[in-house]
């Protein structure tokens, strides 16, 4: 392969340490890419899950650049101390479309800019990132209408996209069910125990948070045991 | 004012320190906001401009907020040591269209960013930023389509946006040439001698660099002496 080919397939992945980042990650490589993957150290209470990013993107043999920002405004559960993490009675809105306390104010709006700044330096082609808008808390970052969006601010406002090197946001698995997710990830390798979904910042996951209770509902909806709890 | 009036006209200012976002900053006071500055240290040669930023903010009597980032990737002349400053006749590109290596990849997609997630969490309804399409480097995320494409993201992206609470992003320099920046600065009484232009961290301007350039050409061409270089 040219080199010109092998830039065109690198690509950057957005790496949470979730099960949905994680499929992303080998995914893309499964489908020809070379990942670099990027982790956010952004003052989350789950600081477990950079950690699982980090065994991940080793375990799928990818390198990564660790990016710390610190978000110094309030207002969501996932960063504030002082707002609890909602149980998934409280903060669920499926069905009633509500966005729970745990939405963080332009996360993944935040994350995505960081990564077409990445893709350009590394003049990669693709964007990777694990969004859901199946299975998921509402959060409007995840919806295929704001990827659309950010893809043409992409080219609109950067050297890539006025050069007419697209730089494309790819999210293979915004329409899937977190069930679908787990066989698409079991079928490409993932290794599902070294990742992390529980909002809190404990050793072990609580269990009652919405993406707890996502996780569980996405293994059971698939009849396959979580390898995450057999390994703890 | 009710509250809710007030919270209309919160407005976040992402100030550099330059004369266009001081001037921005002067602009929208005048209109009637209440602005809140969002100060970038992104690992800039010009660390100079944050102080100037301080300065401005408290000038203007307005709060600020630091954002410390790191962009862990190369290739910009303005943060990568190894690659000089580019003086005006290498770098510039007005007319030929090209890029130069001042360009930091995404910058300004990653300040909005920030920006709206700041502008989320205090309730603000515009972000004001000081990008001119004028007398500029041709950087692409200096002009009116990447803004209007940006704000299509804060609609669709955003819980402010699906939630029909419009953040604005608002551009009033966007047209004008430096010259009429300036004009319009001095009458709205903006401190300039407390700006800071050049790319180069040095203890004065260079007067080479592309940024030195317009701003010298503007004062000429308005006719009004640069207090910058009077204060020095």
């Amino acid at each position: 392969m040219s080199s010109n080919g092998k830039s065109k397939k690198r690509c950057v992945v957005l790496l949470s340490g979730g099960l949905d980042s994680a499929t992303v990650l080998y995914f893309a490589k499964r489908n020809g890419f070379s990942p670099v993957c990027l982790i956010f150290d952004y003052g989350q209470k789950h600081r477990r899950e950079i950690e699982s990013a980090k065994s991940l993107a080793r375990a799928a043999g990818c390198p990564y650049k660790l990016v710390k920002i610190s978000l110094p405004w309030q207002g969501s559960s996932l960063l504030d101390r002082k707002i609890k993490v909602p149980a998934v009675s409280t903060g669920i809105s499926k069905g009633s479309g509500r966005i729970p306390s745990t939405y963080v104010p332009a996360r993944n709006t935040i994350f995505l800019s960081f990564a077409v700044s990445f893709a350009e330096a590394i003049l990669a082609r693709a964007i990777f990132i694990g969004a859901n808008a199946v299975d998921y808390s509402n959060y409007p970052d995840c919806r295929p209408e704001f990827y659309r969006a950010f893809e043409k601010v992409i080219a609109r406002g950067t050297k890539a996209g006025v050069e007419k090197r697209k730089i494309r946001v790819l999210t293979p698995l915004i329409n899937l069910t977190k069930a679908r997710i787990i066989k698409l990830g079991v079928r490409l390798g993932v290794p599902y125990e070294l990742t992390w979904s529980c909002y809190k910042g404990q050793s072990k996951p609580c269990g009652k948070c919405e993406s707890c209770f996502y996780r569980a509902k996405g293994f059971r909806q698939a009849a396959i045991a979580d390898p995450a709890l057999r390994a703890r």
